[in-house]
């Protein structure tokens, strides 16, 4: 049933992220060529099946020395790449320190409104009649974005990704706030957004059900003073500066799935 | 003494979630047909001894590998299925990350009001009469539903599991609400469960006093965007928006336990 | 000098609560009867040495596999009890995961009021005549209560470990109510608890400027739905409700110390 | 530039508390006499180059098996001793759990108020007289207090150690209360101190800017049970009541250092 | 855009702290010259490879032994950095116990008002016109400040990091305050930091996008006590009572690379 005090929201892949911290002693023992064969190995395992691409980053600090971002066509996918990927030789010489399961997701605030004020006009709220025209509606609307929802993994050098939530604290509480409300706190934080075209790509991905934030960010660029610029000037909008709460960031340089034997061997890898 | 303004609960199986990482490294080091002795040998730890179910589950993200879900009569057998599995030699391989001790519980918010009023019209409530015909009326409704009490586990192929609280904060306080609020908010909540009814089946199980967060919650369907549909819709709700506080959330694949040598040997497992 | 706003305590037995988890991989290496030496000797260790007693548990779940509680007559024979526990071989086999130190206490709000007001009427508080009657009253009232300062661990079999705090918010605060309230709220609390009585066997520790929390609970039971049935209902009380914070809770089984080679070789140890 | 919204302080020995859990598995592993040599070479790391002191702890609970305090003349001596602790023998059957650093403080709420008073009327605050004056009455109260500051470490059995923040709530913050209002509560807190002279000492050390709490309490008894009382009853001063945060307690038996051998034999070491 | 609500910023250098913990009981098989050997290694893997500097630092307690400092053009040659430290030998006797991503950035609050208002006067804001002299000041303001944006490290011998946050609470959230409290909370803020000229160099990185807080604070002082008077006398401004958030603190002793090798011989390494 289709609740309008409950934005509408469209799916597309599943998506898991894998970080590792690398035990850089185990692998010292080894001769460059073993080394070579881990990582054809492990990039086999992490190759995508049918459909769907898979981002390799290097990720700056302790928290983790590589990360990996999956986009499926779904969980089945998702959980052969991640037993594909800890059944490898390379997996013996990394640690899990975390990991992040998820959907990309667009949420569609005034696309809800509209259509329930719409159709609202035509048919009883709740009927069959509204509900299979707003199905029809909202299939139409996934139609029309099915590019922005099953998106290449943009390959821009910097990456960065961090999970989020909406507050729902004692005093300020995002889901009681009226739809109204929450509609023009989202149009303006993505207008704010919007400034930052061409220098930044953000992927969102929802996770509520998943794990344990409410939503994944990723953020892609290629000069990495971008995210700071971004989300300095975002933590003023409403939506942010009181209902935002954020975990923990990862930052890294993607590179080429090729270049994990020269990573594994000591040299930066490159994107391209 | 039955207290009017405690909601009267039912309860059914003992449940164990246990979550563990595989070690995948030991597990390389033996021929296949090691994995299979140690995949029959774990199957039979966990088969269930007279009554009762254990799911089996393929948990994606770095939080665990393995979750199995045991449902017994009691807490003598759900020590007894620990032990076991303890024991075997996959346990060598496995990492305990997580655990979680409840009692599968039915809340009768509306039950409870209903008898105070019935039978604190015929007798002096606490008296001894009030309270014999209080546990009579507790104990054929606890015959009514003994198949929810007594359930067997769902045998979908996605389970979603999440311990959590209802608030007790400064200014937000479930257990300082009354009665009737409470049942209110209960019953607002349940009204959106069951628009879900057919696509997800939810056990609610108890754990005050025997773990750290007061509810488990496991969830049941064929498409893991249930999961997110319906929690998300929930937390609009007042009972959730204001009250809910949420643990992490274990994510994964269902599978038959006669598929756990397939998974050690790198294949996703199926349910049947 | 006693202070009307504090109320008195009384003190029993230290006490030392032990959690470790078996590495099970470790003790797999041995032949059956290497643990039963392990036993032996673990079990020497926790012996008695002049007053006091051991409760051995089997813990369910991931954060322990066994927890001791040790009751002796001060710090020092703890000491030498932990102490003992780590030079055994089987202490070569656990991993300590979480423990709790604390003093059997029984807070005294009553008497506390009742002894001010009788000795204010005579004596100048604060005089050294009100503190020497005073002292008198609280050692005959230490003589009344000495079988509950000192008592046996109750033989129940099921058992319930959890520390507590009273809140210090920033608009809820225990440690700012007046002792009125204070008394009146622990006064509505002890009349739920003794509904339970023959049910349940609850031993309240103190440990401010010993541990993490201000009180250990533990709560020993034939039937484990009591530990649920009696801390909901308590949640709803006023001193719960509002002042109370829980930390992590340890549910397990209580068996007799020459069951512990038994456990070790996979069998569920019994009480008796 | 003294400010007088700001307590002044007085600051005497360097300290670093290091706390340790003993790997028994693998001293287990060394016949007695090598035992000896090891705590033989800990103790000498831990001698006192030219000025200062080193307490010895055995704790009580996981969280260490050793706590040893050092009074040191400034950071370098710290770091020597930590270091040469770190190069001995017995470090390898260490395993470092927590640590504190901070200097041994005397906070001085009335003398503050007291001197700003006294030469403000003669001098422009802020001006050039005024500070040097002000040093010069700072450096007088400092040889005041000199054994204080650079006392030697109290040669008690019991010791109780925890860390400690002053509030900086929502709507509770110790920052923002005035001056007269800080010390006044200061005041109240020292008096219920007093009661307890001669039954207790204690020894206060800042942290801020060194350590992850403000402020580290170090308290010494011949009667554990002094702990509980003195701390509960504080608890109830406004002070702490509504501004105290704490962080972990460790508690222990202080032990001489030629014991050390004593203790990692299993004897429960002596204070002489 | 430039949004007249967000103060500007200028960047500097990319920074990346490491903390590690040494595993003594590695390198104590190693014999001296081993341990040469290594410290040569992982030196010149953090030689600055053509801009930039590297500070090493001897941190007290257990939270690292040893925490590195990078400056560097940006985040390629702090990848660099990080990889080929991960690579040495010595490496395999660390534990990277954290880290911090940062920037070096100043806020400017003052200049960001004064901008706004003189163009604002000339140009409609957001127009072209307006946007490009926005760029252009800013330009020739960074130019102004270069020496502060690509500082040296300074050469002090003691060292204290922590990380920061302005606060988002309920109540009180800096990101909800107008431009100009914020602005006069900053000056407030900065005049107590002049008064520490000379005795204290600090330093601020924006980690915003980049790590879990949102500034990282260096501070380096020839005596440590002037990191206890700084950051105390600052707790009590409004900027900070009110609205600081910090992180754990790390401090610890500055040295130079070449005595590396003896800080792993046991001696305390010396700045110069």
């Amino acid at each position: 049933m289709h609740n309008p005090f409950v934005p509408e929201t469209l799916e597309g892949w599943s998506v898991l992220h894998l970080m590792y911290r690398v035990r850089w002693d185990r692998l010292r023992q080894h001769p460059s060529r073993d080394r070579e064969r881990m990582a054809a190995e492990a990039v086999q395992a992490l190759a995508v099946p049918d459909a769907g691409s898979t981002a390799f980053v290097q990720v700056l600090g302790h928290k983790a020395d590589l990360m990996f971002v999956c986009f499926r066509r779904g969980f089945e996918p998702l959980a052969q790449a991640q037993l594909a990927l800890s059944r490898t030789e390379l997996h013996d010489a990394l640690d899990a320190t975390s990991s992040y399961v998820s959907v990309v997701e667009l949420g569609m605030y005034e696309m809800t409104a509209k259509i329930h004020e719409q159709l609202g006009a035509k048919y009883k709220p709740g009927s069959d009649e509204f509900e299979q025209a707003f199905d029809r509606e909202m299939e139409a609307q996934r139609q029309r974005v099915m590019n922005r929802l099953f998106l290449d993994l943009p390959k821009a050098r910097y990456v960065c990704f961090y999970p989020m939530n909406k507050r729902r604290g004692e005093a300020l509480n995002w889901y009681s706030e009226s739809f109204e409300r929450r509609a023009a706190m989202m149009r303006e934080h993505g207008m704010i957004g919007r400034t930052y075209a061409g220098k930044v790509t953000q992927v969102i991905s929802g996770s509520i059900g998943y794990d344990d934030w409410e939503w994944g960010v990723d953020l892609f660029a290629e000069d990495p003073l971008v995210f700071k610029k971004l989300i300095y000037e975002m933590r003023f909008d409403e939506a942010s500066a009181k209902f935002a709460e954020f975990g923990p960031f990862y930052t890294g340089l993607q590179f080429a799935p090729d270049q994990l034997d020269v990573y594994l061997d000591g040299g930066v890898p490159q994107l391209a």
